[in-house]
């Protein structure tokens, strides 16, 4: 395939590697920057260099941010007695897209995972101590992912905190819902009769 | 929905404005956008805004260009006897793509639609009658969608040129590759029927 313009052939390609972006939705996109303005173009542009330059790690929760503080650790009407502890900063969007929670978070910066070298030094779980042992907090939510790598990393942190009087509490394992019990795989069956709630 | 820091915010709503692209996707291509190095977001930054600086229109075809004149334009090794006809430089990649038409293109930069108040001379034709007069040509495929417009700028394009020596062609419409008879709509299967091939 011949591109007729280097520029195009530049620009698809850039775009073709980002993820989720094949090369026919990068050449859709392509062809969106050549008609949208040059000011909406190099607005877009000046996003991407400005994020790389400018964000930072919050350094109370240890997601991004845009200071030293992120945006919403220094929200006051967020209940900051309760933390929410999860993997990474992208699962910390994936629980406020939902709308529902209005705590706090601690981002570790991945999960425990001998095969990969990451041990629990090597997470912001030192700081979570700190945090715990420094400000009043009631309630700690192990929000992360039911795999052998975050249930390793919970139990780490609950044997952890477990002397303290902090109430330890980890997010639900069931039926997603709209799913179907027939197709459901035995462990999330086992978890959701286990787990079962008064009706 | 609250964003930690108002970078990854403005980078998410400039990415979800791209074509095909959701909110999910933004905020996946924007963690990948943290992840790389600067230099690798610098250069995606760059081509946005450098393609929108020097992209021209190739005074030959009218195609997209870098210069006067396009790459597929000025390439020797094509057949530029040959000229398919497309309506929009995004159809001339998707003919390209295919890997093996060799000849020229012309793009006309879209097809007559008075109802949108688009007539032929709103359309680059006139520098196809150029083009034809001025160098040897001696197959002109008309490569327009099937439908009302493209039909309607396809019988203009072979009225203008009837009384010319070039060979006029259009594309072949019958049944897509892969799919069934059982399911192709009357239109489709009658011009299958009606440009049968012989076997």
């Amino acid at each position: 395939m011949k591109k007729p313009s280097s520029y195009l052939d530049a620009l698809i390609s850039e775009l073709s590697a980002l993820p989720g972006i094949g090369n026919k939705s990068a050449g859709r996109i392509a062809f969106h920057i050549l008609k949208i303005s040059d000011a909406d173009a190099e607005r877009l542009a000046k996003t991407i260099v400005e994020i790389k330059k400018n964000i930072r790690t919050c350094n109370v929760c240890g997601g991004l941010s845009d200071g030293n503080t992120c945006l919403i650790c220094s929200d006051i009407k967020r209940d900051n007695k309760t933390i929410c502890v999860v993997a990474e900063a992208r699962e910390l969007l994936a629980i406020e897209a939902t709308g529902e929670y209005n705590g706090g978070y601690h981002v570790l910066g991945g999960l425990i995972s001998p095969l990969d070298g990451i041990g629990p030094d090597e997470l912001n779980i030192g700081k979570l101590v700190t945090r715990i042992s420094e400000s009043e907090i009631n309630e700690i939510i192990l929000a992360l992912n039911p795999t052998v790598e975050g249930d390793a990393t919970s139990l780490y942190i609950g044997r952890l905190l477990g002397g303290s009087s902090v109430k330890i509490t980890r997010i639900a394992r069931g039926l997603p819902v709209g799913s179907d019990i027939e197709y459901a795989d035995s462990a999330t069956l086992i978890k959701s009769i286990e787990n079962r709630v008064e009706f």
